[in-house]
């Protein structure tokens, strides 16, 4: 496990399957899923997130596709044979059973990641102790950066600090922040959890999720979260086919990824939205979650109705409350 | 003409008509036009290009709108009465009629820019000379700056330093430069022209269009080319509706812009297409002209062939060549 901690160049996780399941809920086919390894693997990129591993008994379920609910016995069915490329998933607070987790050699699944709100910090790291005892490399991943008092967010790391979490992760949830505020919140954490490895997850409200990922790299960040056409909730993620080349590595080939764009990326965003739109760029700039604007697109009737948007998301009025 | 020197603030140039119409062909009505200035005024956006004076005699027409051949009589019908939104045309060397230049007094123009490429440099300077006494404000914008040496670069900037212009672009016509490297460049501008004004003119092949205007922005760029929706040739520009929130300045409206892609844009975004695009983000990576991207996404059954492409643009092989 601890082989993470002397990487000192830049890796990809791609998490097109957990991100971009808040896109089409979950529903790749296990043909998409397998030709999605087989060609992160080509590239090169170093994990691919298989989902999320919440369990059915604490979530409802939604008709959603088996990467919301991942069974490792499924895992291996799907990848029965794994190359240089690791696995994760992803659990929430509360949503995660422990006695779904087996031992990591076990498991097909080399890192968990956690994610949660600040006020879960302290439930977030006893699950990420438990993990990290059973022998996988754990991240955590601290959702909603962009609406935490920095007081706040300063005493959550230094706790982190004493945690056994391998890395720390910058979310940027509503894709409002710009690269020099990504500068310096890197430097923050660089300052609170100095033993830790970084990540960055930026969404792409304002078409900035490259830029600050590239930004998070000047700064020192590792861990870097992309997903394959940018697919991922709402405007979506840091492109996968755009940040390998960016970083000049000659372990990345592009060729794989196009391959897996071309054929099966295309036909997933006629079916599915994700990508800039207007509301998604005023989510992003008032720094809100995107699900009004998310409802908006959803709509036949109002999906284009910009201005009605803007003075909704701008308004300071709210419905009177009866009591 | 010279209160330009004075701004250090930021400013919008609007270049949707200008750019844009590298997308349509220049077919944009009279009402898309005139509903274009009168929202840009509302938004405070300080200049709108409304197209190329280039001369009808030195170019094929191809069927193109009037805003690919200025007219300043067309100009005034169609904005007879201008708000605090300076207007600006683009001149290419060898495509513009000395003669059609009207001295500014005469003419609904406030700003010529005159785009060239590096070895046209004296030729941009005679004409920049030429209506910069006609009383026009002016900018030269090399092209293709990302195809230049630096040694021929800095010779050129020292001609230019030496000239009556009072803005110069740095430009990057193929999307294919990276944050790191725009604040390099400008760098090298503020060395070589220090007593200009400097400009940014970007393209989106990457995504890094805003987040390398912002970029340019910090390090000293005032005049950032934008359009709305991105619409411009290929994967577009920089966004007016991104930037103008971006710069936090009291004097930009983003609702006017909103109006305008709700009642344009989107209708016009189905008919033609710009944006990102894997060719595109392709062209960006090499560093070409992204004229065989835009071919192959002009055929029916070429379009989405990916691959096929990437082997194309990164193979170093060509046809052998027959006396």
């Amino acid at each position: 496990m601890k082989e993470t901690k002397n990487r000192k160049e830049p890796i990809i996780l791609d998490c097109t399957v957990r991100d971009g399941g808040l896109v089409n809920n979950w529903d790749f086919s296990e043909e998409f899923v397998r030709d999605l390894y087989r060609c992160l693997d080509a590239a090169g990129v170093e994990y691919m997130e298989i989902g999320y591993k919440n369990s059915p008994k604490l979530l409802k379920s939604d008709g959603a596709g088996p990467w919301r609910f991942l069974d490792d016995a499924y895992i291996r069915d799907i990848i029965p044979q794994k190359g240089r490329t690791k696995l994760s998933a992803l659990v929430d607070i509360g949503r995660v059973d422990e006695k779904d987790i087996l031992p990591r050699e076990e498991s097909p699944l080399d890192l968990i990641r956690v994610a949660c709100y600040i006020k879960d910090v302290p439930k977030g790291l006893e699950l990420v102790n438990l993990f990290s005892s059973l022998g996988y490399e754990t991240s955590l991943n601290i959702m909603a950066l962009s609406h935490v008092m920095e007081a706040e967010l300063v005493e959550a790391l230094q706790e982190i600090e004493q945690s056994s979490v391998d890395v720390v992760y910058v979310v940027d949830s509503f894709g409002s922040i710009y690269p020099q505020h990504i500068g310096y919140l890197v430097e923050l954490f660089k300052k609170h959890v100095p033993s830790k490895l970084l990540g960055v997850h930026t969404h792409n409200n304002m078409q900035l999720a490259l830029a600050n990922t590239l930004e998070a790299v000047r700064h020192g960040v590792t861990y870097l979260d992309a997903s394959v056409y940018g697919m991922g909730r709402a405007a979506g993620n840091c492109h996968t086919e755009l940040i390998a080349p960016a970083l000049r590595n000659k372990r990345y080939e592009l060729r794989p990824i196009l391959e897996m764009i071309e054929k099966h990326m295309v036909a997933m965003r006629k079916e599915w939205e994700w990508g800039y739109t207007i509301p998604y760029a005023l989510s992003g700039m008032f720094n809100e979650h995107p699900r009004m604007a998310m409802a908006m697109r959803s709509s036949e009737t109002d999906r284009d109705n910009y201005v009605a948007f803007y003075d909704r998301i701008t308004s300071v009025e709210t419905a009177p409350a009866k009591a």
